[in-house]
């Protein structure tokens, strides 16, 4: 029997069965909630209204006239229903605002020169002899000899349909064809003809709770148009422990979480083409970067073992598949490249970022920094390489504190508190009226609370508060950083006790894995000559707030340098150069791998960063100041 | 508006619109009627009978109480009719009758050895080392490493669907998995079990008139069954010329001949697969041997420049295909291996025929002659090979003669007529009476007809023949060979003129390709060491009636020798042997291919060798004595 949901406020109705949660159905309709466990009915998120009808959770009965808040994911409904998402539990998507000075950067890198030389996919005029009689030469094989040119020693795969129609489109080309290339071992020749089509490809990357989506001209490697949103699979799990979790034990998860990012980077997809005008049949090859985990869920490949002792993933270096087998909606025939990973938690989105970055190939020692949902590290320069990675938690990413959000419009990036007045004076990007709190804001706040005594070191509420901005509210102690007749998004703008939590507990994470690396190789913090800050922060971070709060080093901030979105950086590379993706998947190879649970010094790491800076006030001389 | 064909004396009713033909209505029914010109309404071959209903051919409308005799290929119902098929107008399917002593030598050449070491598809349990902890080792690394003491330096692919199951699959095999390999060049992983299952793979003779599908255990390298029968696209043309404009000038012709040879196979394969009760799960790989225009057909590559000048295949040496992209009903990674071929109308049957034979190894000057609808000549040996292809027509395979049929059960093998009282003496294989009569029945007729003096040297009738036997038919002049009352078909079994034409036409062709061969690089007939003859004569062909016709050289009966069916035999050696894969592709290459048309000698030897045996008397000593 199938019933209709209507999700209010967004007046959106679809039909379910009774097997279908009203979380999936709300994800079906494209509305994203926070399903932080993974719809295991622990973390409360994904609550909703019901305002009409009936649903049943877990054997009981609800009734709209007891107008009751139900966690979306347990709750099925049994009638028609009209069921309202609270803001609070939605996971609103956002235009990228690009980040202009990374992006520059991406620029200078890579566009500021010649066209690339050998993209994915490239398509070139060959010079291919006509047959001549009492010759046993065939088309193919006078192709294959004409593109010896192009491609070198490989071996020449044909896609089936094309070898089909081979003879009238060579000779349509008068033996001049345009010949199509997917441009990996073996090449494969996927297109002939002889109008001058544009061709483009897509660098994706892939993240755990957001996904960018750049559309490139192969051509000439210029940048066409990027998107970003959040990634579906966030209505089913916060990280990516959840999610393989969801994957593994869900009846069909793994085929689900898998057309829930597909879905994700097609709507992407989809979004850049209609801006600029593109025929999806014109894109050839895609490039995806993202954490083992992403990767094996978009290609549909058992993550189970990525979790268990000793941590496993079913490949770090991928076969290419093609879009059709993937699902990508672009060309069939296009080439689908993910960037090779390092080992269980460190995937092909760090291999392209130590490339992008000049990580991998610097004389001094450098850290790499990458602050996603996980916190990848790795130290080392051109000779070694040892890298680790530690789960930081959405929070930075804005999907894991109450009014967190990603670093768009309306975010604040900066905050300021005068202390014992409590006055906050707060910086939104795009200097609007804050609607949320994105990663560097975040930071910036934490920073500012424990300066201005509202929380003290251990990131606790500081007793006999005097302010009205300290509250008890839903759900426990919060402090107000902006009224709703302030903001952007008419709510009050909180950081609760358990932001708090879960920030200290990012932080610490990150700054324990560091630890944990330079001990592994006798160093201390001043043996790093650079820090390189990757993933979503671009130019918002403050690194003195950073310092301040003991995420990172103490360094002098000349040493460090932000690197903007470089799992992006390293997709791109891969997509517009053969040599990029050798020296990725070099680079690949070379890292040594820590794996840190608890059975490593990473745990004690850990707990001694669970304050503000850290309990060795030595390892931070300039906060202590 | 659909109407319906009931064909009698089949009683089988088939649904048809109005722009489908008669004959193809019958095809789609199972029942393969003689379309020697393809459809274009010139040969009459595919007569039928309009018993009730309304027929419309080129424009006018036939009743049926007229009782036509129209063309099926130009007729189409405009009400539901009843259609009967004469006996005369169908290709019936038999079931093979193995040539046991061809068959002895195959078993001789490929069975009585050890296992095959390394087939088209493979099965071998794999050592792999388990994960460890900090090590990169993800599960696809490790098991390319223990895979490769069996596929050297060769790249591996993995399937997609094995892929995303690859992390169970090993675990399940306690890291000792049962992989199942197509050894081509990359490796391709199409299988990961536990348990043993059997395996098999299928050598297929895609031969114009008939195709024969073997199917072999590729663990034992044993034959488990083999069936043949006619290839349904001969309802659709005689030889490849007339495929090849049908499958260019006709909507759809190409794609239509495509699934035509694939019902084809596929109908033999489920025949053999129920008849020893195996899995088509269980047929994992596929090898081909075709004429060049078989294998574009049946790969459903445009065949048009084949015969167009400078005739030019799309492809001598085909990629390997899957078994789901050819439309093959075995394991859906099956490889489909086509053997190579050397030019436009010396296709991968010959390579892998010269392999099978051993004409391709030999120190003295050896002749291979391939006679099957186009008769194929190769002169050489270990050190040169010359070939070329003349069109013979399908009389030798039992399609192009008023009572032809193919070397089974009942097809008259040997004819010897009485002088001056033409008395007729036929054996039959299987010693039971006559159906029809078989390629060496026909050599041998003729031969008879010709000593007994009922033809002439120029292959007309005698004037004046004065026996009830020789009389004017519906085709005009005739011979009778056996009356009714004596033959297995309750029917007249006759020569007419036509048939005769079409014999000398054959056996001509045949000869004037050899004699073509042997003046390009300077031999006499003298110089050949052996002449190994293929096709589907196997041991009926008497070779003295061969060479009296002037269709084979007049040399001593010991210099002769059958291999069979040559072009299975290949196809087999490419199915289990990597080592005779690479051979075969050699020889491919290595042989000369000399294009025959009216441009060259061929057609003065064509127009010399059009008399019983021969203009040139003294090529036949033998026969003039």
């Amino acid at each position: 029997m199938s019933v209709k949901i209507t999700f209010v406020p967004d007046n959106l109705t679809v039909d379910v069965d009774a097997d279908e949660s009203i979380l999936q159905a709300a994800t079906r309709a494209g509305i994203i909630l926070r399903g932080a466990c993974g719809g295991a009915g622990t973390c409360g998120r994904c609550r909703v209204k019901l305002q009409s009808g009936f649903v049943l959770v877990d054997d009981q009965l609800y009734r709209s006239d007891e107008a009751p808040s139900v966690f979306s994911c347990r709750a099925h409904p049994t009638s028609d229903v009209v069921i309202e998402i609270p803001p609070d539990a939605r996971l609103s998507e956002h235009q990228v605002l690009l980040d202009s000075q990374a992006q520059g950067r991406l620029e200078a890198k890579d566009e500021a020169t010649v066209p690339p030389e050998r993209p994915l996919y490239r398509v070139s005029v060959v010079e291919m002899s006509a047959p001549e009689r009492d010759k046993t030469g065939d088309d193919l094989s006078r192709l294959r000899r004409g593109l010896e040119p192009l491609i070198g020693g490989s071996d020449l795969a044909v896609s089936t349909g094309l070898l089909r129609e081979l003879p009238a489109r060579l000779r349509a080309a008068g033996w001049h064809p345009r010949c199509g290339i997917a441009d990996y071992e073996p090449a494969r020749l996927v297109f002939i003809g002889t109008a001058g089509a544009p061709y483009y490809g897509i660098a994706v990357d892939v993240g755990t709770t957001t996904v960018v989506v750049q559309l490139v001209d192969l051509e000439t490697g210029s940048t066409v148009a990027t998107r970003g949103s959040y990634n579906r699979q966030a209505a089913f799990g916060d990280d990516v422990i959840t999610r393989i979790i969801y994957a593994t034990e869900e009846t069909d998860g793994r085929e689900h979480l898998r057309r829930e990012v597909l879905e994700t980077i097609n709507a992407l997809l989809d979004g850049v083409l209609a801006e600029t005008g593109t025929a999806w049949q014109n894109v050839r090859a895609c490039s995806c970067a993202g954490n083992p985990t992403m990767v094996h869920l978009l290609l549909g490949v058992d993550p189970s073992y990525i979790r268990l002792e000793p941590y496993t993933p079913a490949a770090n270096h991928w076969p290419v598949l093609s879009a059709s087998e993937v699902g990508l909606r672009v060309s069939e025939d296009a080439p689908v490249y993910c960037l090779p990973g390092v080992g269980s938690y460190i995937g092909g989105d760090i291999s392209g970022g130590l490339v992008f970055s000049g990580a991998a190939s610097t004389d001094g020692v450098t850290l790499f920094v990458d602050i996603g949902t996980n916190g990848e590290i790795v130290l080392g320069n051109r000779e070694w390489l040892i890298g680790c990675a530690c789960s930081a938690g959405p929070s930075f990413e804005g999907a894991g504190v109450t009014c967190g959000m990603r670093a768009t419009e309306g975010a604040v990036e900066q905050v300021a508190i005068s202390p014992g007045g409590f006055e906050v004076l707060l910086k939104a990007i795009g200097d609007v009226r804050p609607v949320g709190v994105c990663g560097s804001g975040l930071i910036s706040g934490l920073s500012a609370l424990e300066r201005a005594g509202v929380i003290d070191r251990s990131g606790r509420f500081s007793p006999g508060l005097n302010t009205p901005r300290f509250r008890i509210g839903a759900d426990g102690r919060e402090f107000v950083l902006a009224w709703a007749s302030e903001s952007g998004s008419s709510r009050d703008l909180v950081l609760t006790n358990a932001d708090l939590q879960n920030l200290l507990r990012a932080k610490a994470a990150v700054f324990a894995g560091i630890q944990t690396l330079l001990r592994s190789v006798g160093l201390g913090k001043d043996d790093i000559e650079q820090v390189l800050i990757g993933g979503g922060f671009g130019r918002h971070l403050n690194v003195r707030d950073a310092v301040a709060i003991g995420m990172l080093p103490d360094l002098p901030p000349e040493r460090f340098r932000f690197v903007g979105n470089s799992s992006l950086g390293g997709a791109r590379l891969a997509l517009l150069s053969a040599a990029d993706r050798t020296v990725i998947e070099a680079t690949a190879r070379r890292v040594t791998y820590m794996e840190l649970d608890e059975t490593t010094p990473f745990m004690d790491e850990f707990m001694a960063a669970m304050f503000l800076p850290h309990t060795d006030i030595g390892l931070f001389p300039s906060v202590k100041d």
